[in-house]
């Protein structure tokens, strides 16, 4: 009997669309479209049970199997192959109460993270992950991909958010660690496998996430520096003077900041022509004097000369406007296009020297190559912008290559946040060893004997 | 040729110990202490290389390996068999400079918990990991074991502390992940595995951890309140008014508050009688305006009902005196002996049915059953003595499977923060499904095929 006849015999009418029915949006996610791939079927699994089902009859055909969440990943990890069969979890988007004594919540996979974020609201509690895609993106895919976003500084990235999990391996078994509690050292906390796994390992059909009061208070400044020594100093300083309620520390280099302001028509609260910019945000309890402490904060800082200019926003409205600034990348391409662009990581301390080494690498191949340069840098985390004027058709992987040989080369990592999926995984050598990726493809073979999981994802 | 040959033969003089020249404090941990036990030798490794020769020849010649850190473990996950080599960690402490920029500390696996504490401090940073050990135990041994403490609330399980891990695997490879970035999605987050595993999985030579802005500011207060359900409605407020400040919330019960304030001779801040006692603390960054919210934050409290007394320190004295009493525990053996101790968690919210049920249970058995509870119940976290008076040796069998069977029922861990080893086997499957478990030796079996890495912990 075919998979896809097996399928049908064993699971309830709809739950098993055939290839014909398939809408296009199932074949890839936001940056990783195959419109010429030929899944096998989609199957939109309504229990964990189905889905136990779906792998089991998969495994037993040896036939590979593409868990989907909302399909906004940007490493082409949701995207389908021919002869696959794609796993939505679209259906499975219940959500339990809010357990306000744990400050948990027990989801399903699909569940779309602009629902949780609002279940959590309703309770009068916080649930801190927030990236762009809240509106369409799943939990289960926020997973696996690890996702990180705008809170991590304060709240970690999904890994820290997730208490209890439920996966299901390829064998179909169902493992259920819905755990709500800190502390639990009873064996290996197995759901470590399964968050930044890209549906390699298992798919997440169930999860306990942790709730976090909401924080009353909120503070935002920009700052302008010198040089990124600076911008270290200024970070330890805010970790000294805000202590936990540091919530937010983005670096705008120049170049940006020409661009949001001039070409994406900002207001430009500090004058052009500093050595960088600093967003810098507290979230606290105590509205009133949280204020004073942060201006408090800001003022020293100015005094002992680690910034050389401030400004701090006296209104939800000014604080707004800063922001505005940060996320203007995504007007860049009216006149900076088009672009390659990076999602990388670099040791706080040596951001500065990686990014003089890596533009100095680039102009060494294209003395006009332009850069723009912003990031997350209390994590680490830098975005790069890289573009060759005049150059409609950009030697992509070329650029690539320099980029990610110098991240190896400082020791970085070629994917902060988005994982590898497809797209990244010709660069994970340059930031895992060969001994860590063969005891990765040891975990993959113990889990997923017969390579039906997401196969070809991570690696090759 | 026997092991030892082989052993002596590859590695420098005095490595390996023989079994003769071996000393009794290697036959086990605090708890679980194997006197006849007959080890083949003790190898005292200087560098990753030498743990990397240790283990491939032991692995070659099928013989156990039983890593050892600073022995203050109280589940006897380090308490060595006959016919093992002991791994000692002891003489691999070195330790990195701190990283400032970073906030990370780079350190081998045997240097002393205290001794990192101590670099953080030089560096006037804080490593927030803090047990009755610190003296002793191990960085190794803290992340085999995913050691909790006194700060759990506000800075995590030692899981949390780590960014990046070297192990040496079961066949020698030696597995470098020492990552010091927050966000890397780059494949497997491999060091999960080796953290919390008891050794069974690979033996941690060296790792990043992450370090934290000392807190300028402290603020305890003992609050009495009438029920469990006034607890939790005082850890929500808690969580609400301090944020991400609070650091402690410690319960103690009637009985625990009289044998610390009548047996122990510690005076007693609030009358005897309550429901409750509830130890909070704040850490913060600024002394002046945080005293007066932590005061207003137990003002209200009071005010509403939540709390029935309360008193807040008022000098580091008085918090010290506080303190005291919760860390009593100690000294009750002086009239509540002997006991059986246990270390379990439970969600926060069901803990008050949890104790009930338990303490019923144990009256059904015996009527005369005497219990002390206390604990981190913010972290879920619930300490337990039982006693029965008149009996010098206690069914310890017995009273561990009426309190374990009473854990599982109420979704609970058999182990908060102790782990497994030898002592809590048999009760792993309170809190693991079989499939968990069954997941789990796959595991082991994936990465230590010859079962040679600490055989017998966790399961049989």
């Amino acid at each position: 009997m075919s998979v896809e006849s097996d399928l049908c015999n064993a699971l309830a009418p709809g739950v098993i669309v055939p290839f014909a029915q398939i809408e296009p949006r199932y074949l890839g996610d936001w940056i990783c479209h195959d419109a010429e791939a030929r899944p096998i079927a989609l199957a939109r699994p309504r229990t964990t049970a189905e889905v136990s089902t779906v792998l089991s009859r998969c495994n037993q055909h040896g036939v590979p199997v593409v868990a989907q969440g909302g399909r906004t990943g940007l490493a082409g990890g949701a995207t389908p192959g021919s002869g696959s069969v794609i796993l939505s979890m679209e259906r499975m988007r219940s959500m339990e109460a809010v357990d306000v004594a744990s400050s948990t919540i027990a989801v399903e996979a699909g569940a779309v993270l602009e629902a949780v974020q609002q279940a959590a609201d309703r309770a009068d509690l916080l649930f801190p992950l927030d990236i762009g895609g809240r509106g369409s993106c799943t939990i289960g895919g926020n997973i696996s991909t690890n996702a990180g976003g705008n809170r991590v500084l304060r709240y970690g990235m999904m890994r820290d958010l997730v208490l209890g999990l439920e996966a299901v391996l390829a064998d179909g078994t169902v493992l259920t660690s819905m755990n709500r509690m800190q502390k639990n050292n009873t064996g290996y906390d197995l759901k470590q496998l399964f968050i930044g796994a890209e549906g390699t390992l298992g798919v997440v059909t169930r999860a306990v996430l942790r709730l976090f009061a909401k924080p009353s208070s909120v503070q935002t400044a920009l700052c302008a520096v010198t040089n990124y020594d600076d911008v270290v100093r200024l970070l330890g300083a805010a970790r000294k003077s805000l202590g936990a309620d540091l919530a937010a520390f983005e670096v705008m280099w120049p170049e940006f900041y020409s661009l949001a302001t001039e070409v994406a028509g900002l207001r430009a609260p500090l004058r052009h022509g500093y050595g960088a910019y600093v967003l810098v945000e507290a979230m606290g309890t105590d509205t009133g004097r949280d204020q004073v402490r942060f201006e408090e904060f800001i003022e020293l800082a100015l005094t002992n000369g680690t910034i050389v200019d401030g400004v701090v926003a006296k209104s939800i409205r000014e604080s707004q406007d800063i922001w505005k600034i940060r996320d203007s990348s995504g007007e860049f391409q009216k006149t900076f296009w088009p672009y390659v662009g990076f999602d990388v990581s670099v040791p706080i301390g040596d951001i500065g020297r990686f990014m003089a080494d890596c533009r100095r690498r680039l102009a060494a191949r294209w003395a006009d190559a332009e850069t723009v340069w912003f990031g997350h840098a209390a994590d680490s985390n830098i975005h790069i912008c890289v573009r060759l004027p005049g150059v409609e058709r950009l030697p992509e992987e070329e650029i690539d290559t320099i980029v990610y040989d110098c991240v190896g080369d400082h020791s970085g990592s070629v994917s902060a946040e988005h994982g590898i999926g497809l797209l990244k995984r010709k660069f994970l050598a340059k930031s895992r060893s060969a001994d860590e990726i063969a005891t990765m493809r040891t975990i993959k073979r113990a889990l997923d004997p017969a390579n039906i999981l997401n196969p070809g994802k991570i690696f090759a």
